[in-house]
C-alpha cells in the first residue's frame, strides 16, 4: 500500500476506530433492548402479508408515499401519538426517519449554525452533545431535579442569554423519561416551559424516545400536545419498543416546518421494509405489545435497584426508575467513574461514566448511566456485583464485608 | 400559529419543499426501475425465515455484526465482487450503507473540508453535484469521449491544480454505465487513471451503481481490482438491481481507511430486515436474478430507441445504451432542455435537462437524460413521442410530418 489517506483527511474525520469485538459479558450500556422481547413471529407473519401485496412499489424511490414515508405508519403513528400523547396530527405532519438520530439531524440541519446557541437539559443523551460538537454549537445545561428541566432556571438561563444578544436556537428536552435521569416533567410544568418558550420566542425540540415505557404513575401529556403556538418539533421511535436495529423513528412538524426539513433528508429515502412491516403489525399488536414488554422491564429495573442496593449500600444514590431502561446512579464523591469504567471494562463490565452523559462533567465524574433493558436478570446481578467488587478495589467504596451500610 | 420558523432557519436550510403529489403520467426521471422486476415472493420467503431464526438480534444496535453491518450481508458483497469485478475483499473490508448515497456522503466527510476541490466526470449525477455544492467544495468536470473520462484531460487538470499549488482530494468516477452518458471505461484506460492517479497521490472514488447492469459487452474489471496502492475506495448498491427503496448499498475500503469512516456513520446502523433479507436471498438468487432483469431492461432501452428515432428523427443524436437505466440525448442547440422540461411537466411528462446532470451546464443546455427503467414499454412510446410534440411545438424540432428525417 503506497496511499496513506491520513495526510488528506477532513477536519472532521478525527476519529478512528477499533476492530468491533462483540459485546462485553456485562453489557450495560448501549439503549439495547431484551432480544425475547422482540415479536419476532408476529413481525413475520406481518412482513410476508404486507411484502408479497405491497413490495412491487419497492421499485420507485419512496414507494407510492413519497418523501415523507409509507402513508399506512405515518397514518399509524398519527393515530397512536393522538391516543398516547394526547397530540392531534395527521398523517401529512409526520415524517418517517431512520430512527429518532435522523429526526434529529434534520432538526440540527434545519436550525443550526456553528456558533449558534441551544439549551438542554444538564444532563443528557450523549448523542445529542456530540451532535452538538461536531456542529460547532454551544449548549448550555439547565439543571435537572426529581421531576424533570427546572423551568426557573431555563427562564434565568435564556434571560442572560438574551442579555449578551443571544438567542437559544432550541430548547431540547426528553421530558418524559428522560435520558439518562429518568424523569417525567408534570402538565404543570410543561406549560410552563412553553410559557418561557414562548416569551423569548424559542422553538422547543421535543423527544420522547422512551415516552411509552412508563410503569409506574400516568403519562403527561406531549408538549407538542399542549403548545398552541406551532413551537414545538417532535421526535420518537420504535427503537425502544419494538427493535433498535430497525432504524424507524419519526418527526412531526406542521407544513411550514416540514418543507423546510424535506429538502434536507437527502437520503432518497427510510428503509422499506421496516416501514411496512410496522404499518402492517402495530396497529392490531402495538398496545398488546408495550402492556407485555412493561412488566418485563419493571422485573429488570427491579433487579437493577436491588443489585445496586445489596452490593453498594449507600454508597449509590438513584432514583428507582418509572420507566425506560436506564438508572442514573449517583456514588460517593471520590468515585471517578471515568476511571471506574476503563478498570470494568477490561473485566468485561461496559458502563457509562457521567461525564459523558451530562454538559458539566466536572460535576458528574462521581455519576453513571446504567442500561438494564438488555442484560438478564442473571446478568444484571452478576454484573452489579462484579462492578461493586471493582469500584471497591479502584476507590475503597462500597465500604465491604461487616461494613456494608444497608439503605 | 405564532411561531415562524423561516426567522430561525439555518444557512443550510434554504429549500423549501411542495407537497407530493406522485407521479406524472410519464416518469422519466428518478433513477426508479420497474415494479414487475422486484423479487417479491423470493424476498417473501428469504425474510421469513431469517427473520425467524435472526430476529431477536435486532434487540442491539448492529445486532450480532457490530457497526460494519450485517456480517452474512458482507460476505456476499465481497465474495460477489471478487466474481463480477475481479476484485479481492473480504467482509472486513465491506461497509454497509443506506443506499450508496451514504457510502458517497461517508466519502465526503472523511476526506472533504469546504474550498477543497475534486474532479469528476463532466456529466454527472446531479445528486453528488448537488452534495458538493452544499458542502461548499468546488469541482472540476473532465470531458468524456465515447469510453469514458478523458484521461489525458484528467492529467491536465491534475497538472493544471498543481500549478497553482492545489491538490484534489479525490477523483470521483462512474465507470462502468456511467450516469448520465451509460459509457463504459475500458481496461487499459483504468490503468492509465490509476496512473495519473499516482503520479499526482489523489485517491480515487469509484462508483459502481449501475454496473451489474451490462447486457451488450464485457465488463471490466473495477478500477479497484486494478489497484496495486490502496488508493481507490469503492461503493456499489442494490438499488439498481433489486430494489431502490430497500436502501443498501456498501462501501469497501481497507481498514486504514475504514478505521477513519466508521465514526463518521452516527447512525447507529443501517435497517436491519434488508440487510437480512438480501444476505438470505441473494447468494442462491442474485446472478439469476439479474440474468432475468438484463433482457428486460434491453427491451425497455431498444423501446426508448426506436421512440426517439421514430419521434425526434435526426433531431436526437444519442448513443444506445450498453447497459444500465437511462439514455444521454443531444437535441439540436437550440433547444433548451430546462425549458422544454417546465412545458413537458405541465403535460405530465417528467425530464432531465442537461444543465442539472453536468458540470458546465451552459455547454448542455439541449441535452437531456431520459431514465427508462421504470416506465412501461408502451408508456415509454407514448411519453417520447408527447415529449417530440412538445419540443416541436416549442422549438420547431424535431421537424414534423412528411419532412421527418430518419436515422
Amino acid at each position: 500500500m503506497n496511499f496513506d489517506i491520513s495526510k488528506v483527511l477532513s477536519s472532521k474525520a478525527i476519529g478512528s476506530a477499533t476492530r468491533w469485538s462483540g459485546f462485553p459479558p456485562y453489557h450495560f450500556v448501549g439503549g439495547n433492548i431484551d432480544e425475547q422481547t422482540v415479536p419476532v413471529d408476529g413481525l413475520a407473519a406481518a412482513l410476508d402479508k404486507v411484502l408479497r401485496a405491497q413490495g412491487h412499489a419497492m421499485a420507485k424511490y419512496g414507494m407510492d408515499s413519497g418523501p415523507q414515508g409509507y402513508l399506512p405508519l405515518r397514518e399509524f403513528v398519527a393515530g397512536n401519538l393522538e391516543r398516547r400523547t394526547g397530540m392531534t396530527v395527521t398523517a401529512d405532519d409526520v415524517l418517517i426517519t431512520t430512527g429518532s438520530l435522523q429526526a434529529m439531524d434534520l432538526v440540527n440541519n434545519l436550525l443550526l449554525n456553528a456558533g449558534d446557541v441551544v439549551v438542554l437539559e444538564a444532563a443528557n443523551y450523549a448523542g445529542a452533545l456530540s451532535r452538538l460538537d461536531r456542529l460547532g454549537v454551544e449548549y448550555v445545561g439547565v439543571e435537572l431535579d426529581a421531576g424533570g428541566m427546572r423551568v426557573d432556571r431555563l427562564a434565568e438561563i435564556l434571560q442572560g442569554l438574551k442579555e449578551q444578544g443571544r438567542q437559544a436556537k432550541y430548547i431540547y428536552t426528553i421530558p418524559t423519561v428522560q435520558n439518562p435521569t429518568g424523569t417525567i416533567m408534570s402538565r404543570d410544568r410543561r406549560l410552563e416551559l412553553l410559557d418561557v418558550a414562548g416569551k423569548f420566542d424559542v422553538p422547543v425540540f421535543e423527544d420522547d424516545c422512551y415516552a411509552d415505557l412508563i410503569w409506574s404513575g400516568p403519562r403527561p401529556p406531549a408538549i407538542h400536545a399542549l403548545d398552541t403556538d406551532g413551537r414545538v418539533i417532535y421526535c420518537g421511535t420504535f427503537s425502544k419498543t419494538v427493535a433498535p436495529a430497525l432504524r424507524v423513528g419519526y418527526l412531526v412538524a406542521p407544513w411550514d416546518v416540514m418543507k423546510h426539513v424535506l429538502p434536507l433528508k437527502t437520503d432518497a429515502g427510510s428503509g422499506a421494509l421496516e416501514q411496512m412491516v410496522l404499518a402492517e403489525y402495530l396497529p392490531r399488536h402495538f398496545d398488546a405489545h408495550v402492556d407485555r414488554l412493561l412488566p418485563m422491564l419493571k422485573e429488570k429495573s427491579d433487579a437493577i435497584v436491588e443489585a445496586l442496593n445489596e452490593n453498594f449500600g449507600a454508597a449509590a444514590e438513584f432514583t428507582p426508575p418509572a420507566g425506560g431502561i436506564y438508572i442514573w446512579v449517583t456514588l460517593p464523591e471520590n468515585v471517578d467513574t471515568r476511571h471506574l469504567a476503563a478498570v470494568a471494562a477490561k473485566a468485561g463490565v461496559a458502563i457509562n461514566p457521567g461525564p459523558e452523559w451530562t454538559v458539566y462533567g466536572d460535576d458528574n465524574r462521581h455519576r453513571m448511566r446504567l442500561c438494564f433493558g438488555h442484560p438478564s436478570i442473571e446478568n444484571i446481578r452478576e454484573g452489579v456485583a462484579l462492578l461493586a467488587d471493582i469500584c471497591h478495589h479502584e476507590f475503597g467504596v462500597p465500604v465491604r464485608s461487616g461494613n456494608v451500610e444497608r439503605r
